[in-house]
């Protein structure tokens, strides 16, 4: 698909756009996959941006809050039209901006789609990727990109754990919450998580190393199952999901807790979001709870991957991905994450490498 | 009342106490005034403990839990029964603990009556008062004691302010709000505070220098009143009352706000704690919120007399106490509490000094 000498192909470039504005929990059908537009694979003259491939491209829950309209800047991040913009990794073709280079593999924001020229200051964003031949490039759309940026951020800077603390993950299959685990693990912590089947329940013990988990589809009153599985209370709490969960975590806090507020996926698709009663607990037992921004944090990026690309490689750090083939799969594969039927990292080939 | 030589009085100690443990809105009637007991002017022989005459009672949000039958270690502080422990300042009339002598002029938690003999742990809790020509001895039941400290320790420390910042404080007359708001003046930020009488805010704007203030009573959208205050948003909320108006505040903070969780007052009289629904805006804003046990901070204490005194006498923060006459008047004292009667702090003269 490069271009050859003399010759600047003008090819079409596939893509899933959004029809409208969501509300409520999102369809497939508000999504399309089109083939109608066409990209120049050669950067404009003088244009300073990058063209690149996309291989793979990531579905995280923040997206879903992306697809609902409102006001410009009420949000930590506006609206999108037509094009959803996720995190992929990918190959630049072309580059004009001096920290790139052709054949560079990159990863960052984009649009969804089997081509991106990225310009402005969204190549400000753009992660130039050292480490190919040791772990696999997906990886950059979870463990080693955002998603594990946002375990490392909300785990260490967020909580501070220390040996010996307690520690419950919500949504602990998923791309933040398997390495949240991992890192209570190594941070000498007890950990139990929670999901929603019984084969993520099943992972996160035997595969992720968790001490404990529960399917919270199974647990009628959330505060008897926290309960039996921290009789003496909880020092961390990893939040993903929000809503009942984090109600009844409100009640099995120890005495100077910490909360990380990660994502509160059981909220977004509602069109009010439920009440949390049990914030008095905040006081009674000086929680700190704390929401966070991994963007604000990518100065920590290289730390964090001296902290993890070790340990992926030594096999101390192990990771799960499930992976729909060819961007047609794209909406379905995000749908399925607000459903809780990807198991692990939901990830998308747009191409292989 | 001093025992005389080679006499030792016995005298009738009157005291408040509850009949029973509350549920809902505490009642007058849920409290009686008795004279029946008694009490030894005189030290028992060998006794490490302190025996002082009380002359202020503080009333204050936080007693209202310690009215509920709660299972022993679920709250911060066992319920209590049958008197209530209070705050209160007073003068030793004998001590057999080498720290205190007779005629020193203490503060701390008591129970509420007119003599008590304090012994064992609960002497650690007591704080003698070095200062006494210079401001009235109540002033240790409010700005000088707990309340004060809940106010520097909420501000200061938990929500680290900056020149310019914009404060917004709920039940803002109150024993704590008062001190929040000049203290946020005293660092240059912009400050609004709420309160529940015309009455109130007035106090809030020509007594304590607010620079606006509104009766959340009179607002049917607290989100809209709150706009019209802060139209760039909030940097701290100094939370003294939950529910409603934090879910409104919550979607008015600032990138990167800090919200102290002193007290709910709002909440304490509910059966069931309201739902608060927009904590996503913890994590879209990046907020830090925080509960706070002001007795886990009176290590700060000194630091924080060394600020709040000099400033009292130069006439830079002021303080209004609402002075109920007589213990007969406690009960009513604190049942307004809780209706809002009171302006300013309120406090109980036992005795004059």
């Amino acid at each position: 698909m490069a271009s050859e000498e003399g010759v600047i192909k003008i090819i079409r470039n596939k893509q899933v756009i959004l029809r409208d504005y969501v509300s409520g929990f999102p369809k497939e059908s508000d999504m399309q996959v089109v083939s109608s537009g066409t990209i120049k694979l050669k950067l404009p003259e003088g244009c300073e941006g990058v063209l690149v491939k996309n291989f793979y491209l990531s579905c995280d829950p923040y997206m879903r809050g992306r697809m609902t309209k409102c006001d410009p800047g009420t949000r930590y991040l506006d609206s999108f039209n037509p094009a959803y913009k996720r995190i992929w990794s990918g190959k630049v073709l072309e580059s004009g901006d001096p920290k790139f280079k052709e054949g560079d593999l990159v990863w960052g924001i984009t649009g969804w789609e089997e081509y991106s020229l990225i310009t402005g200051t969204a190549t400000q964003s753009l992660f130039k990727i050292h480490n190919t031949h040791d772990v696999p490039l997906s990886y950059y759309t979870g463990i080693l990109g955002m998603p594990g940026m946002s375990a490392y951020v909300g785990f260490y800077e967020v909580c501070s754990p220390k040996k010996g603390e307690t520690v419950f993950v919500s949504a602990a299959s998923g791309a933040v919450g398997q390495l949240v685990g991992q890192f209570a693990k190594l941070s000498g912590c007890y950990v139990a998580g929670s999901a929603g089947t019984k084969q993520k329940v099943d992972l996160l013990k035997n595969k992720f190393g968790f001490d404990e988990a529960f399917n919270y589809k199974d647990e009628p009153d959330l505060d008897a199952a926290l309960k039996r599985y921290f009789p003496e209370g909880i020092d961390i709490y990893f939040d993903n999901v929000g809503g009942k969960m984090l109600d009844a975590v409100l009640l099995n806090m120890k005495m100077n807790g910490r909360i990380a507020a990660c994502g509160m996926i059981s909220q977004y698709n509602l069109e009010q979001p439920e009440g949390v009663h049990n914030l008095l607990s905040l006081i009674m037992k000086q929680v700190h709870l704390k929401g966070f921004l991994v963007f604000n944090y990518y100065h920590l990026y290289g730390k964090f991957l001296e902290r993890v690309l070790p340990a992926i490689k030594e096999g101390k750090i192990t990771y799960v991905e499930d992976v729909a083939e060819g961007l047609e799969s794209a909406p379905a594969a995000l749908i399925g994450l607000f459903a809780g039927r990807n198991v692990g990292k939901q990830v998308v080939v747009v191409s292989r490498e």
